[in-house]
């Protein structure tokens, strides 16, 4: 039996009781309000925890890239949306592919990727199915709400396109009625809506306060980190990931230096700190070096020597399994599972 | 011919003629003032450039874990300093096996840590090279001034371990009282001290205003980044790493959506921003995601359409090539290598 003793300083812990936990209540949520629920990839990539969401109930997966979206198919999920806009020959050559034999589903806010969209579901003889993105308050991509009629027209009208509905991030009650206008104007347009796709772990559990959603995908929920537990969206109980690390330094009666810097954790932070060390909830990660995380322990009665280990939850868990090749699962003292990251690194 | 125009984004491209003029001009550099230069490889974790950079005249390579420098002994390097504290027995044991074969030097700031070490190579019936780390204006590690001579006798005094100098970074000129006062102590207590590494981009081309500096080891500037542009310690065109990248949303007039997020750059940033546009030298990517670069083309005359292609200086190089599988040099616009990133991703 392999335990975390037998595990080298950095790695990536997973609570297996604790993600276990975190994929129930979330799909619990999601079947008492009658949603659907998918599963976002982005946090873990790794197909093995995928199938422990689907065999959950989540009706599929989203992925955030085509390779992503490839690796996934391959290993045998064949419901994928991809809630991203896809744009250049190759890559929607490639969708294209991916959709011969799995139901994908792509978003669009934009004439042009729509255009791109068209071109390569023609040139594969293949139907592809589009959400349009709707502009939220975070300002990121999304078509403001006088564009949507237009693009839902533009996929409808084109034989290979397929318009789905609408995709949104994050559904959070105040998108409400920017929302129930875009459905307003497509039904006035006489479009029809199969889906509304919502999201972010910061808004799942209120999206039964925005009825129009049908489907929420998230993803950190699986992990938690810091940021959601410091933000109220879930408890520091059900934060699953940690990351064992080992005072390699102590320089002064002040400072730890951790063996964890943004190679290993990101340079992620909340309200400038780097993380929580559960052995020393007063330290602060203020500053990472590469290799090095800087650490005050003036708030900390008891403090650390060179060679102890302790446990890092990190800001950020989905950026944390994107530096590694292989994380653990843990169950006690055992580890259960050794995952590699199946889809890391694959930027394209 | 593969060119830059096969590559989907985002892409790590290396221009090949900056990067081999950043090479030769630090060598040349060190060559004039009688340094010894010492190729850190953390920035490109990539055996062929280490070559490169030993073929123009580095004496060895700096890696920062035991992982990396197990890679680059595979691969044909034997000269090794690992400027870190190598804690807990396992790495230790990991760190005497490779300095079997290997010339391994290995720094330490911590009687703990130099115990461990002692541990290692008498359990292997070998001899390990030991660096004292010195603590610098960074306060990062390394032992204060007055604990300086204590290492270096707990050291000279283990029949497995050989003192072998100070370890001190960065080595900006104000450092030099310090070290000169180290340097006095080891002196008065009888102690030899053979090399002096000193270290930092920023600082490498004052080293010859810190003489008792008697090598030192530098990653960035191989590539350079918008940091080390900003700070002026080199030009734009010294500048070798851009990441291709695609304009994929146009919400609005001043906003613009990379393909690149924190997942591609990392999230580390200069001011508040997280690299620089070449082709929109006004704009300002004032946010990432994870998969999303947020720009800001208000101040740009000309403006990106949806699909148009850019590249982007990072602002931190070293970062970056650690989120990719694998980076191109580029001549031109030929593809001449494909470099697999063989030391990335490895935390231990």
């Amino acid at each position: 039996m392999m335990t975390v003793h037998d595990l080298e300083t950095p790695s990536v812990l997973i609570d297996l009781d604790r993600m276990e936990r975190n994929i129930a209540r979330m799909q619990d949520y999601c079947n008492a309000h009658g949603l659907a629920f998918r599963a976002h990839i982005k946090t873990h990539k790794i197909p093995d925890i995928a199938r422990a969401q689907l065999d959950a109930g989540a009706v599929g997966i989203a992925c955030q890239k085509v390779s992503e979206a490839e690796v996934f198919a391959r290993a045998g999920f064949n419901n994928i949306q991809i809630p991203y806009n896809i744009v250049g020959p190759k890559k929607t050559a490639r969708l294209a592919d991916l959709a011969l034999y799995n139901k994908v589903t792509v978003s669009a806010d934009h004439p042009i990727t729509v255009r791109g969209l068209a071109e390569a579901a023609r040139a594969n003889d293949i139907n592809i199915s589009v959400l349009v993105e709707l502009m939220t308050e975070i300002e990121r991509t999304g078509a403001p709400v006088e564009e949507i009629v237009n693009l839902a027209q533009q996929i409808d009208r084109d034989e290979y396109l397929h318009f789905a509905g609408l995709l949104v991030y994050p559904t959070n009650p105040s998108i409400r009625p920017v929302l129930q206008e875009a459905l307003a104007q497509l039904n006035a347009a006489g479009i029809g809506v199969d889906v509304v796709s919502g999201g972010g772990t910061g808004a799942a559990f209120h999206a039964h306060e925005v009825p129009e959603v049908t489907e929420i995908r998230v993803g950190t929920y699986v992990f938690n980190d810091w940021r959601t537990a410091r933000r109220g969206w879930a408890a520091y109980e059900d934060c699953a990931m940690t990351i064992a690390a080992t005072v390699v330094s102590r320089p002064t009666p002040d400072r730890a230096i951790l063996d964890s810097g943004s190679k290993t954790l990101s340079n992620d932070h909340e309200n400038g700190l780097h993380g929580y060390i559960v052995e020393y909830p007063e330290a602060r990660i203020y500053q990472l070096s590469e290799e090095h995380g800087h650490v005050d322990m003036s708030a900390c009665e008891n403090r650390p020597t060179v060679g102890e280990r302790v446990h890092v939850i990190p800001v950020h868990t989905c950026v944390v399994t994107n530096l590694h090749n292989e994380i653990y699962g843990v169950r006690g003292e055992e580890v259960e599972v050794v995952w590699p990251v199946a889809a890391r690194g694959l930027v394209w």
